[in-house]
Order: C-alpha cells, then sequence, then structure tokens
C-alpha cells in the first residue's frame, strides 16, 4: 500500500523562526501524547469511539455493496440527503474518488453508474432547481439522518416523497427511497420499518461527523463504482499505524500535538487545511467540521480555515504571509496527479511565458506547493505537509482515518469531549419554537431595533 | 431600487455581552470613521480608486454587452480562465445570478444561452476532464489576466489554444479567444495585438479583488444573459450612500467601523461572512480574497472565514457558540427567496415530523438564520445581519460595492494600503525559480529532512 507521510520539519524552531523545539518532542510532548493516547484508548475500550471499528465492519459493507449494486442498475440519479457529516462525507470521498464534472459526464464517461447529487442546506432555490433536472422514474433518494429528526434533511424528504408519489404513484414511490439512519430509534426508523422502506444503519456509537466511513459515506460512493474496500483497507491501515502511543511513530498523533502545541504555545489557533487538488477541497470542508465542532468548546478550541492550493494564493496567500502570527498551514502535497497536460512551447520571444513551456500543469502546481512552504518558512510562519502518493481509495481512506484519529487525541490535549456538540441545542430549540412544534414554547425574540439599522 | 440594509443591533452592548458601547458610534466610532473616509476620499482624488467609477462606465458596458450578445450566439460553452479576483468574481457573478445547476439545465432552461465553467486552479485532472466534456466548435476561452504573466492562467491558456488549434485549425482558433487584460500592457495585450484577438480592459487602476464590477466579471455574466445594468445601478446606488461622511448613515462605513472595532477592541480578528442562500456561498469567498488580501499585512489584520447558512450550523456553529470569543458573525438574510417550497404534512403522529409541514422551505431557512443569531447573541457572540431583499442583479451590485467600499475604510482604519499585495511576491519569484524562467536565479530549497517525516 501506498502510504501518506507527514513532514513537519517546517513547524520546528530549526527550520523556522519562533517554531516548536524539537527537543520537546521526545521529552514533554511525547510524555503529553502518552497521556492522551492513554485516554483515547480508554474510550476505546468503553466502546465510544466507533469509527475506529468501521474498517473491519465487514457485514455492513457486504450490505453496501449489495444494496448500491442493485441501486445503480435501476438508477440514473442518486440524492444524498444529508447535512453536516453526512453531506459533507459523501461530498468529500465524491468528489476525490469520481473525480471533477462526474454528473456533466456522459453515460459512457461514468462507466454506466448513475450521476450522483449531494444536498445539504434546505435552500428553496436549489431544492427546486435540482427536482427540475430529475426524472423521477430514474432517481433515488438516500435520506441520512442519524437521529431522524434533522428538521434540514427530513424538510427535503417530505417535500421529495410527496414529489415521488405524484410522479410514480404511492405504491411505487417507497422503491425509491433508502433510509440511512439509527439502527433501532428515531422518526426514519419507524417510517420505514411501517414502510418496508430499505434501511442502513450507523453504528450507534459513530457521531455523524466521524461516520464518512460507515454506510453514510460508503453507500453514495458505492453506488457510482467506489470500491468500498479500498477505503477501508487505507483506514485500516493508519488505524493500525495509530496504535503506537509513541508520538514519534505516529502521524495523527504528531498532527494532533503539534497543532495543538501551535495553538497553545505559540498563539496560531487557526489551522489552515490548504491542499494542492482541485479534488480534496471537499476534504477540507470536512476537516473544517471535525475539527471545530470536536474541539470548539469550553471557551477554547482552533479555528480550521478550509484553502486549496493554487488558487488561494490569490486570495488568503498575503494574510498567511504577512498578517498576524495566529495561523499554521497544514498543506497536502499529492505527489501523482494521474493527469498529464503538458504545458506547450509557445512565444520564446516572452520570458513571461517563455519558462511554462516543456513543463507539465502538475508539475507548475507542485513547484508552487513547494515555494508556498518555503516562502512561509522563510517569513517565520511554520506550516507542515501531509504526502498523498495518490487520490485514491486507499490513500484516502488513510487521510479520513488519520485527521479522525488526530482529533480524539486533540481533544485529549485541550481537555474536551471530541464527541458532542452541545453548543448547537440552543438554536435549535428557538427554531423548533419559531416553528411551532408541539411542546416547544414560542421563544420570544427581540423586534429589530430602527435605530440600528441603516 | 429595493435598498440593501444592515442591521448591527446585536453588535452592542445594550443587546450582547461584550458587544460595542453604543455612545462610542455617535463619538470616537464616528470621529475615526471621518477621518478614514477623508483618507479615501484622498485616494479616489489621486484616481487610485477605479472601482469606485466602474458603475459609470458606460462605454466600456456596452462593449462588454456586445460582444457578449454575439458571444452567446456563436457558442455552446464559455470557459474563462481567469485566478483570485477574475475567478472569484466570476463565480460570485455566475452563481448568484444564474443560480445552481446552471450547467446542468437544457438548451432552454438556460433561455439558449451558453454554460460557464470558470477554472482558476491549474489542476490537470480538472482540467484535463473539462476539454473532454467540450467540443472545440462551440467552445469560447475568456482568458483574464491583468498583468498578462499570472502563472496559471497563461499556462491554461496555452494548453487550451493548441488544443483549440488543433481542432479547427490554426486560423480559426483564434476567433475562439477574448482576452480581458490591462489596456496597454503586458504579454496578453501583446499576444492579442499580434494575431488580433478580441481584447477588453481592466482599467488601470482597478486591482483583481475590485475588478467584479468591471469586464473581468461582466463579460461572463453578461454571455449568459445577465443585464450588466442591473448590477451597476445597484452598486451606483451604494456608492452614492457611501459618499457621507457621517458614520450613522453609511453602510460601508458601519461595516467597517464595527467590524474593525470588533477586532481591535474586543479581540475578534476572526470575521464570518454567513449568507443563508447557496447563491451566495461564491460571494463569501470573493469576500474572503477581498478582506484578507487587502487588510493582511504589517503583521495583523482580520481572518475571513466563509461559511453558509443552514449548511453550517451543523459544522461551524458549535465553535462559534463555544469556542474562543475570537469571532464576529455577518450573516446575509434574502427576505424573498423567489422559489416557493411547500413542506407538506405528513406523519401528524410523529412530532419531530409534524411541525414541518405546512410552512415552506424557505421559511426553515429564514427561522434558522434568526434562531441561530439570537443563540449566538444570548452566548455574548456578537453578531450582525446585511439584509438583502431578493438576490438579483441590482441587490447584488449593491452588495459587491458595499464590501469594496467597506474594505477600503478598513484599510485606512487599519493603517494599510488595501490595493497591494507585496507578501505575495516571494512565492512567486521561487516558482519562476524552480520553473527555470530566464533571469530569475533557481533558489536553493532545504532538503526535506528524514528525520522530520513520519
Amino acid at each position: 500500500m501506498n502510504t501518506i507521510r507527514f513532514d513537519y520539519g517546517n513547524l520546528l524552531s530549526s527550520r523556522v523562526e519562533g517554531g516548536i523545539d524539537e527537543r520537546q518532542l521526545a521529552t514533554s510532548l511525547a510524555d503529553r501524547f502518552r497521556a492522551a493516547h492513554a485516554a483515547v484508548e480508554a474510550r476505546r475500550a468503553q466502546g465510544d469511539l466507533g469509527f475506529l471499528d468501521l474498517p473491519y465492519a465487514t457485514e455492513s459493507v457486504d450490505r453496501v455493496t449489495e444494496l448500491a449494486d442493485g441501486f445503480a442498475q435501476w438508477f440514473q440519479d442518486v440524492v444524498v440527503l444529508g447535512i453536516g457529516g453526512s453531506g459533507l462525507g459523501a461530498t468529500a470521498l465524491k468528489e476525490a474518488l469520481l473525480g471533477p464534472f462526474w454528473n456533466a459526464r456522459d453515460e459512457e464517461g461514468r462507466e454506466h453508474f448513475p450521476r450522483l447529487h449531494v444536498v445539504d442546506n434546505p435552500d428553496p432555490h436549489t431544492f427546486q432547481r435540482l427536482l427540475e433536472l430529475l426524472d423521477p422514474a430514474g432517481t433515488m433518494f438516500n435520506v441520512i439522518s442519524k437521529s431522524g429528526t434533522t428538521a434540514e434533511t427530513m424538510a427535503q424528504y417530505l417535500v421529495a416523497r410527496d414529489w415521488m408519489e405524484s410522479a410514480v404513484g404511492q405504491d411505487k414511490a417507497r422503491g425509491h427511497f433508502l433510509f440511512t439512519t439509527d439502527p433501532t430509534r428515531g422518526a426514519l426508523r419507524q417510517i420505514g420499518e411501517a414502510e418496508d422502506i430499505p434501511m442502513l444503519s450507523v453504528p450507534e456509537n459513530v457521531g455523524g461527523r466521524f461516520s464518512v466511513l460507515s454506510a453514510v459515506g460508503l453507500l453514495p460512493a458505492a453506488v457510482c463504482g467506489v470500491d468500498p474496500r479500498a477505503l477501508l483497507a487505507g483506514a485500516a491501515a493508519m488505524e493500525e499505524r495509530c496504535r503506537s502511543d509513541q508520538l514519534a511513530e505516529n502521524p495523527a498523533g504528531l498532527v494532533a500535538v503539534l497543532l495543538h502545541q501551535a495553538d497553545q504555545e505559540l498563539g496560531r489557533p487557526i489551522h489552515v487545511l490548504m491542499p494542492y487538488a482541485d479534488r480534496l477541497r471537499p476534504v477540507a470542508l470536512w476537516f473544517q467540521q471535525l475539527w471545530a465542532e470536536s474541539l470548539g468548546k469550553a471557551d477554547s478550541g482552533p479555528t480550521p480555515l478550509a484553502a486549496l492550493g493554487a488558487t488561494d494564493q490569490h486570495s488568503l496567500l498575503q494574510l498567511l504571509m504577512e498578517g498576524p502570527h495566529d495561523k499554521v498551514v497544514l498543506f497536502i502535497h499529492v505527489e501523482n496527479p494521474e493527469a498529464e497536460v503538458a504545458i506547450p512551447q509557445r512565444h520564446p520571444e516572452i520570458p513571461s511565458l517563455a519558462y511554462l513551456g516543456g513543463h507539465s500543469m502538475g508539475e507548475l502546481l507542485s513547484v508552487e506547493r513547494a515555494a508556498t512552504a518555503e516562502a512561509l518558512r522563510g517569513a517565520g510562519r511554520p506550516n507542515c505537509t501531509l504526502i498523498m502518493p495518490r487520490i485514491g481509495g486507499e490513500e484516502l481512506g488513510q487521510l479520513l482515518m488519520l485527521f479522525q484519529i488526530a482529533t480524539v487525541y486533540a481533544g485529549a490535549l485541550y481537555g474536551v469531549d471530541p464527541l458532542d456538540q452541545p453548543g448547537v441545542e440552543v438554536g435549535k430549540q428557538l427554531t423548533y419554537g419559531l416553528m411551532g412544534r408541539v411542546g416547544v414554547t414560542r421563544p420570544e425574540m427581540l423586534d429589530p431595533d430602527s435605530r440600528w439599522i441603516v
């Protein structure tokens, strides 16, 4: 298996001004990591960390593959209705493994697999436009909500169900839905059982933002021809690498410890994740949720900022180079872009163009990443790089597992529970109240005050 | 004209714990704004702020419209090659005004206007896939680079030019290109003149991130049927509202002063822009560049974070509610979503679903925004809201101009030049050196050290 590597040289004081003292890695940080590792192992032993078991859940994968094979034959369009981890995970897998323009390709370009639409936001404009594009007879909706009470997803489901029934009739409509939900509880489970709709389970001990390698992410990917086993093999390999309590050997441990140290000791709480590959942009957004929702509590926690190279060299780089010393950049470098686009020689008379000819576009991108990392290093801006040999299932499985394990280590280092999200409850209750949910009191809201509106 | 309003009540200490003292608005902040306003007016008088004149550049708009009308008839696919402001501006206009799934719609759904592809990143995988989708005979490339030396864009141009020539022949290929560049200088201008390729100009005093309302943004939008005059009328109306040096009357002034104050006095340097409309997500990314590249210098400046409601309630909200007190949220609320999607009544027996029925999806989104703002306010997290009556050309023109004017005021408040970006130069020179550009020395790069790679 092609192994992901983590290069943290540009975080160390021997390479970058104001960096982390390398000697700490063998002493205080190694100790701190051993404690975090032990805390995580204790939670694993309690059965809290279900995501660590997903790579080995072969039965559930067999069921995903079996369902996916059927859906792939029957349907031209698969619509995922899911928000948060469900939407972000499905999109991360879709873009990374199916590549850009999947839905725009013709049948042959898609090898006769369906188009895949992931709809998270309940934006009426988007939803209306989407339904206009679809032929109900050829469309399947995968409704994902672990609790079965996610307002956005359930609203979309109600609209989609009605739309499907008007088109194909009440009886046939059921065959166009698949629910991914809690194994025993919640509204979706209840409806699915009453109406005999196929269902997949998210294990009880796997939360939304740790669910990408469960049926949540695997089913949509598998329907489009992605082999879930490659993803899981990669995830398993990373899970095994990260069993070590020796900091120097544990890549997720190093990511967690060094980013935590950058925040707490270097005063760099903004963690920029900047892959140099369009296909990994959604992984950065998936990471943003994982890192923010897991660690942002108790008035502390880092702020993840999703970026994209080389694009954001023309947007965020000025701030990264000359703004406040409050950031650390984590690049992702893809060694083999698996697409050869040669830049032709033209205009030898124009120096600002001539040098490009003879290189490939992949070389340009790769050189730009190296140049940006070096420019940041030279300006006293610590950075580090995850090196992916290529963007394949095994490599992506490693990457996603690395970030998930790093997150639970970071939870231990920050002293917070990385699995909960109590802060979102207030807004949910206010929404229920304003929408008139039975049993929830309508909240008193402050009126807008025209003195403060211009 | 439907006017954009700015509601800043939730930034003030009378509404939110730890907010800004309202009395300062009439005293010290009003004074500080008058000084910033005067500094900006001085630069305007010197002719530095060309973006303020764009709403009145009727001749240039006539030329854009004339060219666009022709291209719309001849081509089925328009590809914008441009990075930074060029890519972000074109994408912001495209998504906001053409709406989601424009390229997926059929000819009729697009009212016979072309598809529009904006390609910023020189990712070989994306570029190869894109070319596979296109019929050269029906494809036009709008190459945008003010300097004519943007490596990413020029590399794409060289590939696209070769590809087009192989398909339609050297002579005909010229008719498939349009250059948007400096009025007199640079490689693109030089090639365009030598080869008789149609060209549009970006005024000399309009930088990339302030160019969305020049030919850079207007031509791609106009080719797809957007009326540039509505955008400019909106921008003009906002420009006029912002001539006042009275803080209480100037919406861009209030945005700049209050966000600057949130950073400098409240210790909230992270400025989250969170529209509740899919169509405005790219505006948040456009703002991110504008705010970051203009203000991130001299070891200071705010960090813009692009978000999207309601989606990011399931990603960033936990961090916004319970993370460090280092953020301020600027919502965008769209009053009329212009798409009616009714949520049907189903399952009256399930309370977690029953309350949704009878509402519209737009109502749900709107209630969620109000609930989130109120939850943040209650948790001592200052926030504010731009209220857009709808997402139309006039309203978008107002919004884009508001942010651009706020940016130059903020430059004055932070004491930096909002028009330059000196920090990106080091990386560019390193790239030139590594790519072997004549006259640039190959830099010595540090080798990766295996001690620091795991």
